[in-house]
């Protein structure tokens, strides 16, 4: 796409020189994220200051009929962030601060503040934020409320939705609002702000964030619990929460991921019998220890019942970090093997047994090998799907029948498309499963309200058919 | 309103004779709820069986184009099941099927099922409903999430909106669609099931609720906390949290409200010192009693930095359940004692206290008396206006300005008109202090998407201007 040199200019006047970029190195950057090896550069970066720049921006590509694609850390693996069109690539990097608002147990944040970087400094104020995605280190809470981002606490805590109270937002016409109240309870018109989470920034640009905290909990137990029987790792998650437990975190992981994560990290060393298939990784939390260690006793009367190999506890917070950081890299872990496709299938946390099952017989029938791991306490199964040595030809023409048979599958197990990554880019076309054609229009029409010239993320989430 | 006689022979082929009624006492039980003392009698009430019986009403409906409004157990405090403009009062009364999903903690109901019931349900199977609104021994699952209700325990648990997973609607066009998956995640296109929760029946007729269930608590600790100051009351609320704590109810009520739900209730008795002006109404829960008796003595630490009198430890269970009949019976009292008018006011919960001076000195400044008390622990206040000896004028036309004085108040603390009732009929003139013109329009282009004959609850939530 090109852009005309005089609305170049214009942009320049609203952000200033130092924060426009035509240089291809920048535009590459700002091209990818973290979904297989896609790079769409945008025509332009921009890096607006605050939202009266982001407003003004978006009024100018109103004018010129001009995508905007609001980029965060660029750690997406849907392909939300990516300019497919090109046009101008609206980096929120700037809007970045971070206030913790101790007597309301809120806390007001820019969309570019690292998750993590928020965590830690509620932790500081003897305060808590529980959504906590694999990428923590390095992905923004703007990015998190976009997907509505989940990760290993959900189980307990809930995900990002659960936490957003309020934002200020840069609807595509440019007008700058507040979707909601910094309040608790609201019954007050249209939920705009749970409308706004998880859009993937095709709604609006997300310029402030209003989040809700918790008093912080002081201790956790932590447990990794080797199964001979990988479906008895899925059977074991329902059966722990029909004891009475809710973990806060329940993660699943396949023999290939730990192996593959424990070759990635050399600073990690875990010895696992040739026979194991797959671990849960559990955590309880809470400030009472005589409570953790209880729950913690029931949990392992629980998986006793399963055929598995002893379990590890973590004692100290280097090994709590060690198995945490394997656990999370995992993903990357994966990546750096293969080329690969990552799909977020959920489904209600019993039926994941079945969904697993399925996914290896739709495998062994396309000819795939999958790598599956995640959040097993609330359904969510990553499945990683290996290039391997197979042919481009298969890669590009079977595999995509075989997700589509594993979309089926999570759909009609009561679950759909994606947990926590979103539907973005490459999804797109599998969203016909999950809807009837009359609810993607609907969904749809609600785009055109907002963004009537489809300036804002355009190609993202709807089918091309739609 | 008078609807054609064919359209009549034609709503009776659809729900059968039994289920129409066009007599005048039928219609007028159908025309009211409990806001105020408001009646507006239906042209005719239908029961219909299910959702196809629903959808092909919906769709005759657009073809005479006259108005239906969805109608529950006709609790609601802001007149949102009001047929004001008359037309097909569609009585959701037979969708009131109950089950329980113990293996994937779910529960898939009927809109007509009465919460308390629901609750009593799940807990047989050991699992827990948490949302608890006043009126659950009467009011629906559908009109709860219909309005976002709320209630005592959204403090720690959330409110209505938390535990909606999926829902099946059928659309004001007549389609029938299940808004999103049975999944504790889900980022797959826009949150319909968000959007519809708290739309009060403006969006849609729910006619299936898949909600979310948590394994069952075993203990908890009730305890009444006397204040001779009300605002410190308002002030122990925040530093409660502040200390770690997170309770499972915390609730407010004023000397008159005690006093007058007391006096209502021949069951319960309890002596009040004179110079007592409110309580707090606290309650922790969880699995484990010495867990609970160490935070209960951590906010006995807190509330003694205030000026209380002795504090009353429920030590069984009735005592609890006249407390808590007490609580809930506040509203009730109320409105047995004199015309009023209910505000359901929110704010962040650190400004309690400023809100409950500002109240009453706009009440001194327009003339009239309030009774406040609600759930403190989410900064959530019903304020009732008191209408006593004042003349049929003040009443009309100084104390909605009075009225307009507190929102603005509100808003201007980040918080908001609604926390748990809804806007309704009655506040929907209030609109335009938490919303700019141009937001409320993008609120009802999006109702305008759904419902693009407007025949759905016409005339509530979005103020006559818009």
């Amino acid at each position: 796409m090109i852009i005309p040199q005089e609305m170049i200019v214009q942009l320049e006047n609203i952000v200033g020189q130092s924060f426009l970029f035509l240089d291809m190195a920048t535009r590459t950057h700002y091209g990818h994220d973290e979904t297989e090896d896609y790079n769409f550069p945008p025509s332009v970066v921009v890096k607006p200051a605050d939202a009266a720049q982001v407003s003004e921006i978006i009024k100018l590509a109103n004018t010129y009929k001009v995508p905007v694609v609001p980029i965060g850390a660029r750690t997406g693996l849907s392909g939300g962030a990516l300019s497919i069109n090109g046009g101008i690539g609206l980096s929120i990097e700037r809007l970045n601060s971070i206030t913790i608002d101790e007597k309301n147990l809120q806390a007001i944040l820019g969309p570019a503040v690292i998750t993590q970087e928020f965590q830690e400094a509620a932790l500081n104020k003897g305060l808590f934020y529980p959504p906590d995605p694999s990428s923590r280190g390095s992905c923004t809470i703007g990015g998190n409320v976009a997907e509505n981002a989940g990760g290993a606490r959900a189980v307990k805590y809930g995900v990002t939705k659960d936490y957003v109270l309020n934002l200020e937002v840069v609807l595509p016409t440019g007008e700058i609002i507040w979707t909601g109240a910094n309040t608790l309870k609201n019954s007050t018109g249209y939920n705009l702000t749970q409308l706004m989470v998880g859009s993937e920034g095709t709604l609006g640009i997300i310029t402030k964030i209003v989040m809700k905290l918790l008093p912080k909990n002081t201790h956790n137990v932590l447990m990794l619990v080797p199964f001979f029987k990988a479906e008895q790792a899925c059977e074991a998650v329902a059966a722990i929460f029909r004891a009475g437990i809710v973990p806060s975190a329940l993660e699943f992981m396949e023999r290939d991921a730990i192996d593959w994560g424990l070759r990635f990290l050399d600073s990690v060393s875990l010895t696992v019998k040739d026979e194991v298939q797959a671990h849960l990784l559990i955590e309880v939390d809470g400030n009472y220890p005589d409570v953790l260690f209880a729950e913690a006793e029931k949990i392992m009367e629980v998986v006793e019942h399963f055929v598995i190999d002893e379990v590890l506890y973590a004692d100290t917070e280097d090994q709590k970090n060690a198995l945490w950081k394997l656990r999370r890299v995992v993903g990357e872990a994966v990546k750096s093997n293969s080329i690969y496709k990552e799909e977020d299938t959920v489904v209600p946390r019993y039926e994941l047994p079945t969904l697993l099952k399925g996914v290896k017989t739709i495998g062994d029938k396309y000819g795939f090998k999958s790598v599956c791991y995640g959040h097993a306490g609330d359904g969510n199964l990553h499945v990683n799907i290996i290039k391997g040595t197979m042919s481009d030809e298969m890669w590009e023409n079977e595999v995509p029948k075989g997700i589509r048979e594993i979309f089926e599958l999570t759909v009609s197990l009561k679950g759909t498309l994606s947990g926590e990554h979103g539907i973005g880019y490459v999804q797109k076309n599998y969203m016909d499963i999950a809807f009837s054609t009359q609810h993607l229009q609907l969904m749809k029409s609600i785009k055109t309200i907002f963004d009537p010239n489809n300036i804002l993320n355009p190609g993202k989430i709807f089918p091309d058919s739609i």
